[in-house]
């Protein structure tokens, strides 16, 4: 058992769990469908997801729309339009995209399947306002919200109403037929009904609470988005069926049954990992010690899986991001220790300004840095962990994953 | 079930569990004595140690000594002698009452017991230098390993080689009689050769470490000390036998066993909380809502203990402490949902310059705040906690609790 090559190991095959690519191939495999098969991609993976889903459906798509960022697609897919739109502003071209997938999903019977990939910056990129709204009206109801100190669950909750996709009218859009959903959401804790704004999934938002809002935070709004606001969005869809194959979650639980492989007992201790990075390490450090002194929450070889993301407050002017400071903050704290590894990374491959994903350290890290001439305690306190990191060996280098559903830490103990 | 009141009477229960009285009082209820018993007291418990062990001892107890803070006796007690001495800096009184100790000891035999009772401010109490050193030695090094930036681990390593009662050589002065150590901790993580510096527990420390020390850091020594530090401490001790009876493990698995008592399924989660209040706060949320969202690590109705010390980097000038803090920030992060209740303080009853031992809150704490006029999260920041949690009702106010084992911190989710 080697705590250190087990950790950076687990963590690469945990992201590698997530990659678009991978996560729509593995889910694909165990489905079949009956009817026809329309695929509506949307998102900053749509591409990749959808190139995934041509390679196992093949021409069991009878066609497909890619509704992705501008620069985010990769050449043509057979059977499918590829489009580009603005994000995270919305433009014409992505409702004109959003228009064609509505027509694509025309005339489908109740034997027939949209599979509906869903990716981070669907909300912007797949919409279509009510009759008589534009976008400039959407715009300006946003920012009065937003000004008037509203949080963004709320902005979602009026936003969704200016939309003929959203909060679950895609899904009456395309019925009879059904509506598969198959996302990867960045957003912890995310919703079924807040991931893209929830186009197939039934509205939890009542209009009682909305016009609540448009009164508290005291809306000027036009006559036309007056009545779009009181009109209920749906609340229960039969046709609609939803998975998230890539999320924190899914990246956390992939994190623990390799670590299960390898012989640990593992436990998700958080998928909402939050906070100061360093802070955070702190912590983690904690539990490492009880891990130690009394076998809580799991006897060695273990596994502590979280998920989630922290923020820096960087008040020096060093290079580094919140994983590679997670790490070095953790190792400072537990300097010394053998047996043990922690690793932070981000499961897009990237982290803060910088050409790491994250850090791997173990009870030697500090001891490195300063063997080269470093003080891991002021590199820390400077917001310089990638050079710290850089001096003990400890950076973990990706490049982009082409996922991005947070960030994992993981504690391993022998 | 009522999580607000459940963790409230949980946190009493543990912290109750804890006072010395009781602690020594339980402890002894289970042992008995064949020979004679003399009673060492030492430390800031000392006193209500003593008066428990003659409480249930009664004349079973030869004859006793306490040797405690200046203020911290509150009469005489039977067959006792009662000494005070100065603490932190130790001085003359707490050496003559060594003495005193040591002639106490003198001349029992293998069937007889040294009931060594240990508290916090033991190592400053209990002191005999070793022949040709005196207090000024001990100071005068002490202050040299600090200006040279030793950490304390080595400045008491070095320390208990001036010392002819420290790191196991008490235990000496007893033999053939037992000496049976039952302590009282406030130290993390605290291990029996530093409690006290180790009167009658096998000192861990080498010669040759400590000689490393000495070239480290370029310590002066006059000849006499030079000496004394190359005498190695007792490796093995035969007649001694060490239970703590107080720390914040037992302070946490008190708490443990209050809350499985009451139905809550039950973690430790750590007995080394350290770092920033409000962060540890943020994670504590992170762990609420994996709870609730996943039932991980336990499902609810369940109990997350943790013990240890968090500190605050006051920016503000508002007024609180440590507990009420990090209470505070739970309040804010888990804002709206009901069934929880999170609980933190200090197991002295005191939490910073206030007279609340700490907070508890709920779901609905940062609503009580602003219906009364307070801004939580401006009165978080402002380091404003006292303030903030007398608005919502959430002060715990216990008065002095008579132990000092650190904090305790539980979150419940019913």
């Amino acid at each position: 058992m080697n705590a250190r090559e087990d950790a950076k190991e687990i963590g690469l095959a945990a992201v590698k769990s997530v990659v678009p690519d991978a996560a729509v191939r593995r889910y694909l495999e165990d489905r079949s469908y009956g009817g026809r098969v329309v695929v509506v991609a949307i998102g900053k993976a749509a591409w990749a997801m959808a190139q995934a889903a041509s390679g196992v459906l093949g021409d069991r798509i009878e066609r497909g729309i890619v509704i992705t960022k501008d620069g985010h697609s990769d050449g043509e897919i057979d059977r499918f339009v590829v489009r580009e739109a603005s994000h995270p502003i919305p433009d014409e071209r992505g409702i004109r995209a959003t228009a064609e997938a509505i027509e694509m999903v025309r005339g489908l019977t109740e034997e027939d399947t949209v599979l509906f990939l869903v990716s981070g910056g669907g909300s912007a990129l797949f919409e279509k306002p009510l009759p008589g709204i534009t976008l400039d009206h959407v715009k300006d109801v946003t920012d009065q919200l937003l000004r008037a100190g509203a949080d963004i669950v709320t902005v979602n909750a009026v936003r969704k109403r200016l939309s003929a996709v959203k909060a679950g009218r895609f899904a009456l859009e395309v019925a009879p037929a059904r509506v598969e959903t198959v996302a990867l959401s960045d957003v912890l804790g995310d919703r079924l009904d807040s991931i893209a704004s929830g186009p197939a999934y039934p509205d939890q938002t009542t209009t009682d609470e909305v016009l609540e809002a448009v009164r508290r935070y005291k809306l000027k709004l036009p006559e036309t988005l007056e009545r779009s606001i009181r009109e209920e969005t749906p609340k229960e869809l039969s046709n609609v069926e939803s998975h998230v194959i890539g999320s924190v979650p899914v990246l956390c639980e992939a994190a623990r049954e390799e670590a299960v492989r390898r012989g640990y007992s593992a436990l998700v201790l958080t998928t909402f990992l939050e906070g100061e990075a360093r802070e955070a390490g702190v912590f983690i450090a904690a539990i490492a010690r009880e891990v130690r002194a009394s076998g809580r929450p799991l006897s060695p070889p273990c596994a502590i899986v979280l998920g989630g993301e922290t923020v820096v407050h960087v008040t020096g002017d060093g290079r580094g991001g919140r994983n590679q400071e997670m790490a070095l903050s953790v190792a400072l704290e537990l300097e010394g220790p053998d047996r043990f590894a922690f690793l932070a990374i981000g499961s897009d491959g990237t982290d803060g300004p910088t050409d790491a994903a994250g850090g791997i350290v173990d009870g030697g890290s500090a001891k490195r840095i300063r063997a080269k001439g470093g003080n891991p305690r002021e590199l820390l306190e400077s917001n310089d962990s990638y050079a710290a990191l850089g001096l003990s060996k400890d950076l973990i280098i990706t490049g982009p994953t082409g996922t991005n559903v947070n960030d994992l830490a993981l504690l391993l103990v022998e």
